[in-house]
């Protein structure tokens, strides 16, 4: 095999951003070769992609699927089978695009095993940026952000010095339902938000998007990669989403990074880091065809998930994994139409008041505080 | 004296950027020495400044004016003056911000004299940028843009390679009458340019803005700067001004620059290259008071004056020169009122074409075809 070549293992190779990954490894055969993928359940798509990318191992996560895959390689199932494909020796960057908290072990265990991180999976840091950021230190692995605005800043810090940030200022398109009166957000349904305005993306963030949960998630995540506090970072709605976020300096000059809202970009960014690779299948942004980029403040009134998501990172320990797990049951209950879209913020705030902060927590604590939290969110909305 | 301490001699102290050259000077006592100031006629403020800043030198080029300044240092005039301010021992960085093509042979004295440069006066690139990019990379002396789109591509290009960008983008206030008619555009008084939109700046440069010819000279400079070809130069208006420039990379992705117009954040950034410093001084930007951006194509047939540079600069050799020099007559004829807007490019025009290309000019064949050119546009204009 070419030294050269990158040998990735791609958790939830069947979504959005795993897809969109596979793109970039299809472009770029002689760079990359995939050594491991997973998938929730989706095992049709995931058989083809075996075909084509003829992984050495595979991991389903529901395991009835993976007993129903008959394919010519091992099949692991359940987290086991996803942090089999995380620690494989062969692969040297793990991409991880899993979504919810089941994202956060695989990461960890992967940095544990000297893996690079591509990370689009937003739990990780949210739950567990001190000891995600601690153990990338301790093992001296590289963390790579996949998130758009994420990579956007990293863009931007190119060539300049953290110390010299004033802050950073994260874009939001304002999700799908930022036009809406706090009367209409009652009504709205899942149906609704599924067709976001400018990203391609799951029906999970998606509502993320809606409730601007998922610039919360983004806010944490930018205090732990850029390692800035609560008060340097900002956020901006921009609904063109073309602007995907800024950096001010402390001499006040303002670096942003642009493009036409298209994830293959920052994904190709993360694969390549620090490398820029001509690619002529992605597309060219043009301003004059974009014609108008508008900037307003986000509303907290009516979009509360957001104010709550800087109060639990803020405030730390084990709050932030309180907030993102009872979300990822509001948000469950909502795809289901079972609870309306402001119970989401609601049921946040009732698990969030009532939980006494862990300083410090341990990995064991945060997935167990993930798990009782989740628990106890599912009981109030079906007790109502 | 401090071994940390930069010293400047500044080409034309008086004028919009060298009183803001002087600014952060002022705000940088302990990192920056003036030790040569230059003006063209403006005596009563070039007093105060040396009252203030204390030079060694100092040169007026308007000999008269010269005569009449009676001060402790010495004083020299005329272009021999500007000339001993640009070669001063002492001086570490040449601050060139004459305007005009008297600013060419100072530029190329001071590099042969191992100066730095922070430039702003345009016509020494427009005029001269073959030969003072050899003479940069044969003394192994710095040349740094003070404009601020050029700022703009320097910053957008710090951790990046050269080889990496598909395009820069230069972006365009529009000028004073980007939404006049052509009948309008007959009729238009330099007056009514002088109030411009957005920046604040000298006279010559505002009708150049007004024409788009400045922005011409940018997409020269760009060339010459960043060894870019024309056809990986755009331009595109911006009216607001926000976005000083951007690049576009291989991969796709837009970095861009952006800031309140004022023009002591390149001027700082020039003079500090390649720190960042500190400056509350400065003004923030505000997206959410920006509120909106927006961008539209040059409109040519209104403004040729831009596709005439682009060509001038294709073309290359002698012809940017003749371009300037006509230039520099009809916008001074129309700062008088003795010739109308739509002149400036007609007369321009005329020169280009009855010019006989010189290819690889010296310096001396461009200062001759400069003299020459206006000459000849001068004796155009009263003939009529």
């Amino acid at each position: 095999m070419n030294n050269k070549i990158k040998t990735l293992s791609i958790l939830g190779s069947t979504g959005s951003i795993g897809t969109q990954t596979l793109d970039i490894v299809r472009k770029f055969p002689s760079d990359f070769k995939v050594v491991g993928l997973s998938c929730n359940s989706n095992i049709e798509l995931l058989k083809k992609q075996i075909e084509e990318f003829k992984p050495s191992i595979v991991a389903v996560f529901n395991e009835e699927k993976a007993d129903e895959l008959k394919v010519d390689v091992p099949v692991y199932k359940g987290m086991d089978g996803l942090l089999k494909v995380a620690v494989m020796g062969e692969a040297h960057t793990v991409v991880n695009s899993l979504v919810g908290s089941i994202g956060v072990l695989p990461t960890v265990k992967a940095i544990e095993n000297l893996k690079n991180i591509a990370l689009a999976n937003k739990e990780t840091l949210v739950t567990a940026g001190q000891i995600v950021m601690d153990k990338l230190r301790f093992h001296k692995t590289n963390l790579l952000p996949i998130d758009s605005e994420h990579s956007a800043i990293l863009q931007c810090l190119q060539g300049e010095k953290i110390e010299n940030v004033n802050k950073v200022i994260i874009t939001c398109s304002g999700g799908a339902f930022r036009d809406k009166s706090k009367e209409e957000l009652m009504q709205v349904k899942a149906s609704d938000a599924l067709k976001h305005p400018t990203w391609n993306m799951g029906a999970k963030i998606t509502i993320d998007s809606a409730t601007l949960m998922n610039k919360g998630f983004e806010v944490i995540e930018a205090h732990w990669l850029y390692g800035l506090d609560y008060n340097k970072i900002d956020v901006v709605i921009h609904p063109q989403s073309i602007i995907h976020s800024l950096v001010e300096f402390n001499d006040k000059s303002v670096i942003a990074q642009l493009g036409v809202p298209d994830m293959r970009i920052p994904i190709q960014y993360a694969l390549f880091y620090p490398k820029r690779v001509f690619n002529e299948g992605l597309p060219k942004l043009d301003l004059i065809n974009v014609k108008e980029m508008s900037f307003k403040e986000p509303d907290l009134e009516r979009f509360p998930c957001l104010a709550m998501a800087y109060d639990c990172g803020i405030k730390g320990g084990s709050l932030p994994a309180v907030m993102n797990a009872a979300n990822e049951i509001a948000v469950k209950y909502f795809l289901q139409d079972k609870i309306n879209f402001m119970d989401i913020p609601r049921l946040i705030m009732e698990m969030i008041d009532k939980h006494k902060i862990v300083k410090n927590p341990s990995l064991d604590e945060i997935l167990d505080i993930d798990k009782r939290i989740k628990e106890e969110t599912e009981k109030l909305i079906l007790e109502k």
